[in-house]
Parts: C-alpha cells; sequence; structure tokens
C-alpha cells in the first residue's frame, strides 16, 4: 500500500486537512502518517528515512505534504524521495501580487495559540459541559444557541464541537418522557429562548440502534418508544416553528455547518 | 477591508483549512464569509452576488477559495469577480499521473459521515464525558491516555479534543490537596495504569490568571497555591518518569498533536 506523509514544523494540521481533501478524490487506499513538530534538520532526517523506508518496503513512492517555516528543514524534506507536494508554496507569489505586500512565511502558525481566541474556547468549552443534557437551564441567557432532541440525537457531540471549532456557546436540552406527557409541549425553560432553539432529529431505526448499544432490549432503546418520542418532536418543532435538522446522514463537522448556516451564528473563531 | 470567501457544496472546511493557512502568511486583515452546502444554481448566484457586494463596498476584489464537486455550481463559482482559488484542482491532475488512477471527484466529501468513524468519535466524546475530572476511576482500564495534572491546567479541553477529531478515548485526572498531603505521591488508581498517564503542566502566572476569574481572591488562585502545586506535580512527573508538557504557550490542536507525537498513540480517525 502507498503511503501519504503530512509533515509540518507546526501541528500538520494543515498539511493533513488539504492531502486529506486531495486523496478523498481517488479510490485508492494510503497508510497515513502524521509528523508534526519537525523542527530539527535531525528530526528531518528521521522523517526522511522513514518515508525511505516506506518506499523501500511498498515498492511506491510515498506523497509527501508539506507546510514548513524553517527554510533548512523545509529544503531537506523537498528533496525526499517521495512525490513531495508544498502545496502553499505556489500559492504565495500569486497572493503576494493580488494582495500587493510580500507574505510574512515566519508568522505562519495557523493552529497556533493566539490568547484571546484560546479563552473563547475555553469559555464555550465549560459552558457546553456545565448546559449539558438539561443539566443547567439557569445559564440559557448566556447560550449562543440551545440544541434540543430527544436522547441520544447527537446533541452532546454537536454542542461540543461548536465550542472547540468555532468558540460557540451551545447548550442542549433533552426532552424527556416528563415532558411528552400526553403530547409534547414546549417546557417553559425553553419558551423564554425560543429564537435560541435548534431541533436535532434522526431515523427510528439509527436511534433504536444507538440505544440499544446502551441498554440493550429496554423499553428505552425499542422500536415504538423511538418512533414515538421522534413523531413527538418532530410535530413540535413544526408547530412551534424550530428550525431542525435530521443528524441520521451528517457527520458533526456537517451538522455543525449546516446550523451554523441555517442560524446565521456568528462564529467567534475563525 | 477585503474579504476572503470559502466555498463548497460541503462543509467548506477544507477550503476554510487551507485559506485561512494560506492568507496566516501575510499580515494583512480581511473580513471571513464561510459558505457551506452551496448545492444548486440559485444558491450559486446569492453567493455571486455577495462576492460583487462585498468588491463595490471595499473596492478590493475579494478572495475566493473553493471546493465543489458540483459542475454547473463549480463553474459559476469560477467566474466571480473575485480573485479565485480552486486549490484542489490543480494537483489533481499530476496526482491522477503519478497514481496511474483517474479522480472520482464525485466521491469527494471529506468531512462527511463515515459510519464506523462516527461511532468511534461518538463513543470516544461519551468516554472522556464519563472520565472528566477523575469522576470514574473504574473505567481507566477503557483509556488510550490519561491526561493528569492540576485543576485548570487543560485537561478537560484537550481530551475533549483527541476525542472528537482523532476518536481517542482520553481520561483525565485533577491532583487535588488530598492527593497532594505532604508531598504530592501517585495515587493508587493511577498508579496500575502509569504508562497512559501524560501530564500537562502550565506556569503559575497563567494558573493563578486563569483561577482567579473563576474564584476571584481564594486560597485556591493564589500565587502561593499555584505555585506549591506546580512545583508538586512537576516533581512527580520527574520522578515517576511521566511524560508532560507545559500548555501555557500551545493551543488544544498544539497539544494534542504534541501529546500524539510524544506517546506514539495511534488516531482512530484520519
Amino acid at each position: 500500500m502507498r503511503s501519504a506523509f503530512y509533515i509540518s514544523d507546526g501541528t500538520a494540521i494543515t498539511a493533513e486537512v488539504f492531502g486529506h481533501a486531495l486523496l478523498s478524490l481517488f479510490t485508492v487506499e494510503f497508510k497515513h502518517y502524521t509528523e508534526p513538530f519537525v523542527e530539527t534538520e535531525q528530526q528531518a532526517q528521521k522523517v526522511l528515512n522513514k518515508i525511505s523506508e516506506s518506499f523501500k518496503e511498498s515498492g511506491l513512492r510515498p506523497l509527501v505534504f508539506y507546510t514548513i517555516v524553517n527554510t533548512d528543514v523545509r529544503k531537506m524534506i523537498a528533496k525526499s524521495v517521495g512525490i513531495n507536494y508544498n502545496f502553499l508554496d505556489q500559492f504565495v507569489a500569486p497572493l503576494e501580487k493580488a494582495l500587493g505586500v510580500p507574505s510574512m512565511p515566519e508568522k505562519h502558525r495557523t493552529h497556533s495559540i493566539h490568547e484571546k481566541t484560546y479563552d473563547i474556547r475555553i469559555d464555550a468549552v465549560n459552558y457546553a459541559l456545565a448546559n449539558d443534557d438539561g443539566s443547567n437551564i439557569k445559564d440559557y441567557h448566556e447560550a449562543d444557541i440551545i440544541l434540543c432532541g430527544v436522547s441520544r440525537s447527537g446533541k452532546t457531540p454537536t454542542s461540543l464541537y461548536l465550542a472547540l471549532q468555532y468558540g460557540i456557546k451551545a447548550a442542549n436540552y433533552p426532552f424527556t418522557e416528563e415532558d411528552m406527557g400526553d403530547i409534547l409541549k414546549l417546557p417553559a425553560a425553553l419558551r423564554r429562548f425560543k429564537k435560541k432553539l435548534f431541533g436535532l432529529t434522526i431515523v427510528p431505526e439509527r436511534l433504536h440502534s444507538i440505544r440499544s448499544e446502551r441498554r440493550p432490549n429496554s423499553r428505552y432503546a425499542s422500536m415504538k418508544q423511538c418512533r414515538m418520542e421522534l413523531r413527538e418532536v418532530e410535530n413540535l418543532y413544526r408547530k412551534e416553528k424550530i428550525p431542525f435538522i435530521n443528524s441520521t446522514k451528517f457527520s458533526i463537522e456537517e451538522m455543525s455547518a449546516k446550523i451554523l448556516a441555517e442560524t446565521g451564528l456568528q462564529r467567534r473563531k475563525y
């Protein structure tokens, strides 16, 4: 199997994201190696050896995606036996021309700390944790958004992703059987903040399967119960005009991007 | 101010990461617009109008970073009045040649769902939550890694990031004053899993400032207390040969990448 290397003197996240996007266009399988914080010539030599070994083993030239600020290290990696993609570099000259200013590569630390956005994200994560699963309905005035839905419809991972990636304060509220009664009504705690509500739903089969892993053969996991709860929440969303999406076919990234797009919510970190 | 647009018929995360990395090489400020899920010609027209308006307002041609699978939509965006970067495309032909197979652009959904990695990540998030802050020392046998450190040294956001991005099960354990006694010893619950331990530390000034926001003028937040706790944990790390890093100057992404690099821990999602 051919290898793909993602190399950087930073986190290598940019190299990974770019490389994965490109490789996802092909139906070929690759062995992936991420090599972050390659900051010295000695470390670069180690990585070069790894690339050479992988070439020898597989007989296929590894793909090498890299973004490296340090000039000496960059020059070394550029000479690897792999097929080398210094993918940012070829956009720099045209962009310098378009902007009319020179680039400052030494400033390039995309995923490095920026004091301000750092605090914002930590705050948002703490908020999401303190307001997870309806645990703290007192602080909804601070929320940027309140995700609601039945148990195991994807609220918690989505609210944490919104916090970590975008610095958005997302509370989440689970509709429970107590809320349901004869017919699900909007709980008073939520009605005051109706404009912040965003609903999640999911197909009953998937909910049944997720809940069954957690509590096999329970009423909670039964198809009948899943169907009933989902019918109730979807009716509520429609009646109260709460925007909602179906999480079944979407990744956490897609859910979060869709929620931002639909609500127009401004992220605090770019 | 010049605008930068990130456009895709998917999440636009790839366009964002690539565009940000490129723009971070310049000391120019930009206004950022992310336009995900542009899937129809009607939606494309709306985005084109936005680009034109931004050009009119600022007098500066917006930068447009895009990855679009849909051919009609892609052709429309390619004709925007901005400076257009279809940055993946120019790597496709050389890569097809290198791999000897054609690309399958319709498969391109980098941040879309893959049933298996999805479950792995949700599981890991649930694990991190259930094992946050020393709340559940019974399940450490399941942990891929156990982050330890004093209160507010960055354990929780890091463990959640490891779960969400990499599907890694990270527990975290806070050393408390009870653990400290006269001298901090490794708690019995941790000693059994010593090989999984990874320590965090932070400079006292920063810890003092973080804790002061939470509990101003408390003993907990005092410089004296922060210094004492950090001295104790760093002595413990050294004595017990627990690998550790100082979180003060690092972003959550950098911490996580460094932890993976130092431990050799395998991610479950690429």
